[in-house]
């Protein structure tokens, strides 16, 4: 399936990202002709060196998706879209809602109505986010889980995701939609608080600095490491007929954050973990486990995810020890910005 | 409760138009101090005629809500406010999504901001739509019901609900939201196809002309009169201790579109309707029937539509018979892009 990328021309927007880099490296390396479209906008996470080890091979344009009229023919040419420009900050979002708009929501719908007007009924892949449902009303969260966003970040993701969808069922696009748990691994922007808990963790276990974890850890996720995303996404692009059109992808095991703390910790040797009241103005706010059923992907897609979380730490790990003032410096850090626990959060809402 | 307005000041977005005008007068009845703001976009409804009866006690600011900072010395002094500004057409926002989110999700979320910057904690009154539910997946329609809106219009009124939801989780507004199904009455503008099936009924009749109606006009829909929906605005922005901060509003009774053209034909001496096939591209888009549950409101607020359907068709030809220059010239109609079975209206995706 993967193998029909050989030759194949794509787009990948936000493709000096982290997940689009490494989107965009796999499929160079598969034998497709890629471009990438990426703004660099401060705190989404661009960084060029992403994509040094294949620049010869890959295309770059320096605009925004917003702006999408000015690589029209990339639009036109191209096989398959793969949408993962973005800003994922939560606290941003909170902080600067009509940014988080302008990023998200409006740029995105500008973007499609471009490939809509350019390349009707092309495929493109969308990497929306669990942000959408919210503070989990079940666990696992499967695609059928109530809309409820509850910060702007959310609220504009799910517009964005909202917007592929009615650009598909009005016949313009032909657009999936994955909705990513956390995600972690090489090529995250570990001196910014955007790319979430996992970039600190590792930015402070790669520093020998032990790494701080409020309230006693007990909340689960299930990271997800960035190949087995770009597995699925590329799968998103590349299967024709399609039982659904937006599927949860989770990681490959639920893990305690605390636990999650204590292995960053140990693969890289740096002290243990500490655990620390939450501070006061963020105690009532943590959101509890959130963990993702991704069993419709894996029965209409066949994806699975491949790499353990050990096996993804010690990965990540390898790269960042090779490559890190590529991405340790830059913006300071802000653990109270942190966007698993921070005070910009709001409580879920008697709706 | 209601009596509480008197000499309260209060902010009427919208205020021009269809329902931002009946609940503008109401409020001058009951001795508040009333300032409304209208942008007057083409499209939306606005009529400086429907004011006429209060204008002297009235204070009108041509302003759009995305420039706020343009009557923050309103926002400041204002006890309630009531947002009711936005564009409902489902079909124009197909046409013009961009159009969409800048007239409901972006001046929306400008103008909250600039509430809770001046006016922080006020209590704010959102006129959201059923629309954000999309094609019923159960009948009568709850607050519970998904969230799955089928065009741009629902999604950025699905946007804008979520901002205020949001700002007021943060602490930063005090905002409930009406979720209102298909209103109609005196100061509709019958020359607009943007306010739906209920106008252009009432235009043809009063035209004497024969309704024409696709198929078997079996879909169900609950009208609710104009004066019900400001009785429930009233409740929401006077109630101080809330159970919940969004209710459904559904009219006084469920009716077949075709005895709603019957009863309106009736009523206004007419032909009777005429039925005809679905046009080719319109019949696979008919969403099928919707009726909401306002048990919600009724507990919790008191609320219950007054007027009978039969009642409420009659108060609106009366007062659209004295006034119909006012609102039956203009933009001409175009019955194919009638909201209710329009060609722009995509079918529900699997997701």
């Amino acid at each position: 399936m993967v193998s029909g990328y050989r030759n194949s021309k794509v787009l990948v927007t936000g493709g000096l990202g982290f997940i689009g880099s490494n989107l965009a490296l796999r499929l160079a390396s598969l034998g497709a002709d890629v471009t990438v479209v990426d703004s660099c906008v401060t705190g989404c996470g661009a960084n060029p060196w992403n994509l040094r080890s294949a620049a010869a091979h890959i295309g770059v344009i320096g605009a925004d998706i917003a702006d999408a009229a000015m690589f029209a023919s990339e639009i036109r040419s191209s096989h398959v879209v793969f949408n993962v420009a973005g800003e994922i900050s939560h606290v941003e979002s909170m902080r600067q809602p009509s940014r988080d708009q302008d990023l998200n929501a409006t740029a995105q719908l500008r973007f499609l109505e471009e490939c809509a007007r350019h390349n009707p009924g092309c495929r493109v892949v969308y990497a929306s986010t669990r942000q959408i449902y919210g503070a989990p009303r079940y666990l696992p969260v499967d695609e059928n889980h109530p809309i409820q966003p509850l910060d702007f970040n959310g609220i504009h993701k799910y517009a964005a995701t909202a917007y592929h969808q009615v650009f598909t069922s009005s016949g313009a696009l032909d657009a999936v939609v994955l909705c990513l748990t956390n995600v972690y691994g090489p090529r995250m922007a570990l001196n910014l608080p955007s790319q979430g808990f996992l970039g600190w963790f590792l930015r402070k276990a790669l520093l020998g600095e032990a790494i701080q974890v409020f309230g006693d850890g007990c909340q689960l996720r299930d990271p997800v490491y960035v190949d087995d995303v770009v597995d699925a996404l590329l799968l998103a692009g590349a299967v024709r007929n399609l039982r659904s059109r937006l599927w949860n992808v989770g990681g490959s095991e639920t893990l305690a954050i605390s636990a999650v703390a204590r292995m960053i910790s140990s693969a890289a040797g740096a002290p243990p973990p500490v655990f620390t009241p939450f501070p006061k103005e963020l105690k009532n706010i943590d959101i509890g486990s959130y963990y993702s059923d991704s069993s419709r992907i894996r029965a209409e897609l066949g994806w699975l995810p491949r790499i353990s979380f050990k096996r993804g730490v010690r990965l990540s790990l390898d790269f960042y020890r090779r490559e890190l003032p590529h991405y340790l410096n830059g913006a300071d850090y802000e653990p109270a910005a942190l966007d698993d626990w921070s005070a910009a959060r709001p409580q879920p809402l008697a709706v």
